[in-house]
């Protein structure tokens, strides 16, 4: 392990958190808070922009990365921007128990937008801000927004951070040079970040949030650039009016997209979008989920507690869908209580995600296309043993090799999840009833195997909400803090899409070479 | 497709299903039933005698078999099985729904045992002879047991039909020749039924129930070797006497047990045995369920209703330990309001299953330890990718192209639970509430996504009741046509690991060579 030049990376990107926590900074001095709450930024920057600059010192002997050392910086990283990421709220007072803190800026981070947080009225705007910013900062990864300021003189060395921070099982460069593709990257990332909060602010404010409306409308496009979810006022988005909920829908749509898909479609190459597999399924699951879901919210209306109409089942269901295939989490309602197709269509969302290289969590649309692939593959080898497959994939030969390392993910995804469930089945919180109350109505709900099994997947997915009492009305504050590390971790493994978190426990990878 | 040959096969395959319907015949006159019990069994016996005969007339141009036509011949095979084995239950009025009564016997042959009888009470004595004589059958195998009687002059042939219908990701040889193989084991297999049905009995008889001592006896070893799970009292096994409960509990881990091994006992091989990875990961899986659900039966013994003694709690563990993992699914007590941790532990056991080779369900352990390795073998690639990797299984070098169809299988295993999920969904039972009456008292259970989550597995694993509205003391008989025929194919799939049945629906398979 190449420990100097690891450290100064660390150190770099110690420097940039420290750098990003001045805009909720700001927001403090904005809203005229108390000290404690500028405090809570400035103790945590100092601290991070000392040991940035101290981790600077040391002269590495090689100024190349390998693979391992890669993967497990990445994974290092991350966990570095989380442990000072979750000091603030412990500083203010805003979460004041330190675990609980690390679980929700790990949830920040990871866009997964879970909560431990019960009433978020008592949040201030500062930490509500700096909540919603760690998704549009995680979104598109830390990593790449170091390659894009600090310039690695390695190509290779860059290739394996993005390659280890990338969703999907393949790493396309965008131009000759990492850190131009990185560029890119953010760029479009930012434009579409402006975009949304302009639109959202032509949207008349939300009842009793007059004041706000700025400061909503930027957080809401935090959480739907970076596809995290947290909300900012009570019950996620359910008081937004219909506008900003169609707005946010479809930009959460098109934040699942593959952003090389935007290079492309800049560089006027729309036919090759169009032929996109992975595009083309997406747009085809978008459609049938809002179908299905749609269908049978109307079908059997009568039976269910909340009394939409014709436009507010549409706009609820096409909102959900978007949101759990991209794996944000907002919700517009309480979708706990919705008949069993539309529970268990949005249950298959979370595991599957949306594109490789957007902002969504899951296993990706490209891994199950590709996978279906390989399934067929076998099946015609089964039939014909002599069989010499030629498959494609997005126009190129798809080989052996990435199919069965999408089945390998596949099934690491498949035991980290068992392994979740089977760590949380030891929390006291098990078999305890509580009460929701949301737009449908006050009941009780117990929480069963149903609710460990969907909070394993909304954390490996980072998806947000699960359902029984994980759902979109509760929260994950109720889990022991044995439990919370855990999700935490689940979360860090899905959004690093587990190797470069697993590559962390190996003893081979400590080996200094 | 050579069609006359596999007509051959399934016409040979159908004679021998009308001479196993002798059994039940017998018992029918052995206890005096009317006459329509009589002809529930003659009627069928003499059309599939019938056609049984008029298959064999063609003569094949070519007398061996592809791999391809086993694997279908296989499929195809335990179809037909299962459409006539049903036909007994209708003509009886046992089961006046052919859908329910095809549900019920595929859930039979495949050793699944999940059942749609509401009062088993009801059900003739060679209803019920029949139902559990059907794991007894498809426990080992029916093509194996076709391999033993009739003589397959092509060893190539042999082998793709063993490969097809063996659980597990490899099969070995035992003996130089197949039909020496499958007496083998078959041999093996008879021998442990008749010292279960001796050794259950010593036990002095269940109250209630003196006069069909033996006839219990003989079903419930049908239910343990088969590790099928078919109870032929109410309440499955929670009225038998402890004796009874740990000697099938013992009886049903040794069933979990790889055949092979037993031969290599026979052989006086034993540190052979000892030395098998999958057999000690198989003990030490059963060691520490037992001792977690114990731990967790006794921590919050009074928090949950029923009123165990320490004995009964050990009982109850090692009995639904043994029973679960073997995916047999008898149940001595209602699990389904057991403490989270037992529940899970429950649930990761319906997955892996026992050994592969054995006459268990699941995924199979050897599955999960290789893809185990071959989980390191990839991280380790990733810290140094010029790493060869050197893994043994089983004292055997292990190729790459095993870690890889095990990676495959499991994905497809994912899949197909995801599919299954999907289309239970609509079944308009879900949503509904269900009185349960067990030995932990009355209470009442919801079909959510739980149900349909369990029902999914426990029909691909082939264990038997699952949880919450399909729990042990519950059936499916409350799911739709629809539901019940999907699950009885789950079952299948299963039950033949999956690949033989899908290669059905491939148009390739079907072209004439």
């Amino acid at each position: 392990m190449n420990f100097k030049k690891l450290g100064k990376i660390l150190g770099k990107i110690m420097i940039l958190e420290s750098m990003l926590m001045l805009a909720p900074l700001v927001v403090s001095f904005i809203y005229g808070e108390e000290w404690k709450y500028k405090l809570a930024f400035i103790i945590p920057m100092a601290a991070l922009a000392l040991m940035g600059f101290l981790l600077q010192i040391p002269k590495p002997k090689r100024d190349t990365l390998f693979q391992k050392e890669g993967f497990a910086l990445t994974a290092f990283a991350w966990l570095v921007m989380t442990l000072f990421g979750a000091v603030p709220f412990v500083i203010s007072g805003d979460i004041p128990n330190y675990a609980d803190a690390f679980f929700e800026i790990m949830s920040g981070f990871t866009t997964t937008g879970s909560s431990i947080i019960r009433d978020i009225t008592v949040i201030s705007h500062s930490g509500l801000f700096w909540r919603s910013f760690s998704h549009w900062i995680g979104g598109m990864g830390i990593l790449v927004f170091v390659l894009i300021f600090i310039p690695e003189s390695n190509e290779g060395s860059s290739m394996h951070l993005l390659r280890a921070e990338s969703p999907g099982p393949q790493v396309g460069k965008l131009a000759s040079k990492m850190k131009v593709t990185a560029r890119i990257l953010y760029l479009i990332y930012i434009g579409m970040t402006v975009l949304e909060i302009i639109i959202l602010m032509f949207d008349k404010p939300i009842p009793g949030y007059e004041e706000d409306k700025l400061f909503i409308s930027i957080l809401s496009t935090f959480g739907c650039a970076g596809t995290g979810g947290f909300g900012c006022i009570p019950n996620s988005v359910e008081l937004y009016n219909p506008f900003s909920q169609y707005v946010m829908a479809i930009f959460l749509i098109l934040f699942g997209v593959n952003f090389s898909l935007y290079y492309l479609i800049i560089l006027g190459k729309i036919k090759t979008v169009l032929k996109s597999e992975e595009f083309k399924s997406y747009f085809t699951i978008v459609i049938l989920s809002v179908a299905l879901i749609f269908i049978s919210l109307i079908w059997r209306f009568e039976d269910y507690p909340q009394d939409y109409t014709m436009e507010e089942a549409f706009r609820h269901t096409l909102f959900q869908v978007a949101s759990i295939i991209t794996t944000a989490g907002f919700s517009s309602t309480d979708f706990n209580v919705w008949p069993m197709l539309a529970t268990t269509v949005m249950f298959i969302l979370m595991l599957t995600g949306a594109m490789a290289g957007s902002t969504a969590g899951g296993i990706k649309l490209s891994r199950i296309v590709i996978a279906f692939k390989g399934i067929k593959v076998n099946i015609r080898k089964l039939i014909n043993p002599r069989y010499v497959p030629k498959i494609e994939f997005e126009g190129k030969q798809l080989e052996q090799k990435t199919i069965n390392d999408v089945f390998a993910f596949i099934t690491l995804y498949f035991f980290i999840f068992i392994a979740a469930v089977f760590f949380l089945s030891f929390d006291p919180v098990n078999g305890e009833v509580f009460t929701v109350v949301s737009d449908a109505g006050s009941y009780q709900v117990k929480h069963g195997l149903l609710s460990n099994l969907s909070a394993a997947v909304v954390c490996i997915s980072n998806v947000g909400p699960g359902f029984e009492a994980v759902g979109p009305y509760s929260s994950f504050a109720e889990y022991s803090t044995f439990s919370k590390i855990l999700l935490s971790f689940a979360m860090l493994i899905g959004r690093l899409e587990i190797l470069p978190v697993l590559i962390l426990f190996s003893p081979k990878t400590w080996k200094t070479v």
